[in-house]
């Protein structure tokens, strides 16, 4: 496996130790460039945040949690610009590693936090999903990654993009580690009990590359051997690509009002496809943001119904494995809109996802994914530990 | 006077004996970097260009022309991004100091060239001029500054912006140094007549601030008194703000032909106001540079009419002294598109246009433009002689 430090903010050196004794002692992780750390610039993977905003002088929600529970901090890991990225190159701070997969990008937004872990760097790392930044790098890189509940986890302390939308998660490359900082940010025991039914979204099996849901077969036939009842239903009958289209009228909107100020007052550079994509959210129009909130109501009643208590949803994380580094832009624009069909449900819906690693496309990792009922994550957890057995 | 070497592109080290013997030996120059000299990267204001591109084997045209002259190269000067600025700050090299008035934007693309210029670091300096960028930054620092007639000076070696309005320009801080480079670069001696008819613009008088037309109005008597017969005309029957969008339309959709290539290939690092209009820039219409490309024809024969050989008219170079540095991006916008409002002539008409400094405004200079019919440079600098006398 390829190994790098890249996944570190260049100039960044920020080390704690966490409490003795807490049920996370000896584990180490890193914060991805979004969470304050007291006494250190936020960096926001962007050259002209930090020196707009002040140093923070207390630690983010998220890193304190873990502090307290024991674990301690080994570095700040990159993010993609001020989150908005989901493939992982920044071109401030650099293009952390993909270590199962050395020619493609990593995935983003929290592409430092996922390339620390499956770089066996840390044993955890938290990072933020708002339109997949957990999840994306996550099947990318081979790793357990969650995106919980939406309004869970305090997000105190965490740079937010779009609130209605804005999570924090975590990466853990094992299913138990994974599972012990699960019950630590969840402030809940994994559960004894599975749930009973699973619904195979054919929508969303139908719309990944046809080698993805090849490969992930094997995943879903282990999975329906442990759940028992297995059916097949549509995720969005409205359509995959209407519900993404309403995410991304919703999250980039909110987006512009997050940036607005500083990018009015400090004028900052950035990638041009960052800024380019920020130019246009500042022109959506209220008629757009109004009728994808309606779309947004329905995705919520679909999945209210689709996915009660006692049911996980199964679908391919990401609609094919990660893209090679450095290509144009046109390009990964269609790749990033692909993604977003498979992702956009989150931020629509606010159900907790989690990302479990198993299989590979053309050598390279690609997730299967398990969604369950609002304020069911450790359901999630649950499966995700009886799957690695 | 406030004085820097902030002009100097960072990192940039070089310098070039002109040839002995020349008509301008003795004189040193900086060239804009957008000019290319051979060894030495262009660097173009933008960390994300020089990467990109070779580095040049021969020298441009104009800074070739300026050493076989027996000019010495003293240094390479700071450009706004991509020459995609009107104001001179840049926040990949920084902005030149506005020596005249150091709490002021120096005025832009040329703005190094001009800050150099101003600051008596050398005798004359080359720059572009697409949209304003030798006339603006000329009047804000109160130097000498030409926009020769569109296709007389070679641009060979220059980094193109929009090649249907692109010039190279230079400026100095005396006439006689002015004349002395114009006479080599438009290989053409100084005229010994004078034309013999002005015409003010009262359109653009009237547009400028009120103090500005105010503090211009000695220069413009005594340039009355050297020409003799005056009237009073519109520049721009058609509404100086018609003009000003017209240029807007053509501008940056020619600008966008030029540089798409490598913004699609490197998604480069830029300030957001550059890549905001940029990618505003991308989605221009046919229809509307239709019929842009209409009232630049109209533009066309209204200065053919206007100011045939033997007249020249004078107008504000800017509405107002330079702006305050660090300004929001909002209201900067607002000083930009009326600069384009007394600027956008240029592009659309290709005549010259040559800045006479010796005015102020709040302690700040403010110049008088004179136009000439196309291909009459050299009467503008015989009247820049006799004006300084």
């Amino acid at each position: 496996m390829a190994q790098s430090n890249d996944f570190l903010v260049p100039g960044s050196n920020v080390q704690i130790d966490g409490t003795p004794g807490g049920p996370l002692s000896g584990l180490t992780f890193v914060a991805k460039d979004l969470f304050d750390i007291a006494g250190h610039p936020t960096g926001a993977g962007n050259h002209d945040w930090a020196s707009a905003h002040p140093v923070p002088t207390e630690n983010a929600w998220a890193v304190q949690t873990l502090l307290d529970a024991g674990a301690s901090l080994a570095g700040k890991s990159i993010t993609d610009e001020i989150s908005l990225g989901i493939l992982g190159e920044n071109a401030f701070d650099g293009t952390p590693l993909n270590p199962k997969a050395p020619g493609r990008v990593p995935g983003g937004s929290s592409s430092g936090s996922v390339s620390a872990v499956a770089q066996g760097f840390c044993d955890l790392a938290i990072g933020t999903d708002t339109g997949g930044s957990i999840r994306v790098p996550a099947s990318y890189c081979g790793v357990y990654g969650i995106r919980p509940t939406h309004g869970r986890v305090p997000l105190t302390g965490m740079l937010p993009q779009a609130p209605s939308s804005d999570t924090t998660g975590w990466f853990a490359s094992d299913a138990a580690t994974f599972a012990r900082v699960s019950s630590v940010m969840l402030n809940e025991q994994v559960l004894a009990d599975l749930p009973t039914r699973l619904v195979v979204a054919t929508d969303a099996f139908g719309f990944a590359d046809e080698h993805v849901a090849e490969a992930l077969k094997p995943m879903v036939d282990e999975l329906s051997a442990i759940i028992g009842k297995t059916c097949e239903d549509l995720l969005a009958p409205q359509g995959l690509s209407v519900w993404a289209r309403a995410q991304r009228t919703l999250q980039p909107a909110e987006a512009w009002s997050t940036f607005k100020d500083w990018i009015e007052r400090e004028n900052p550079r950035l990638a041009f496809q960052v800024a380019r994509n920020l130019a246009a959210a500042a022109t959506i129009s209220r008629v757009d943001r109004n009728w994808a909130g309606l779309m947004r109501e329905e995705a919520r009643a679909r999945f209210k119904h689709l996915i009660p208590p006692g049911t996980i949803l199964c679908l391919p994380t990401t609609p094919g494995p990660a893209p090679l580094k450095n290509r144009p832009m046109a390009e990964l624009d269609i790749v990033r809109d692909r993604i977003t069909c498979l992702a956009a449900h989150g931020g629509l819906t606010g159900h907790p996802q989690v990302n479990l690693p198993g299989s590979t496309v053309d050598g390279a990792p690609v997730g299967l994914s398990i969604v369950g009922a609002r304020g069911h994550d450790m359901a999630l957890v649950a499966v995700a530990k009886a799957m690695e057995k």
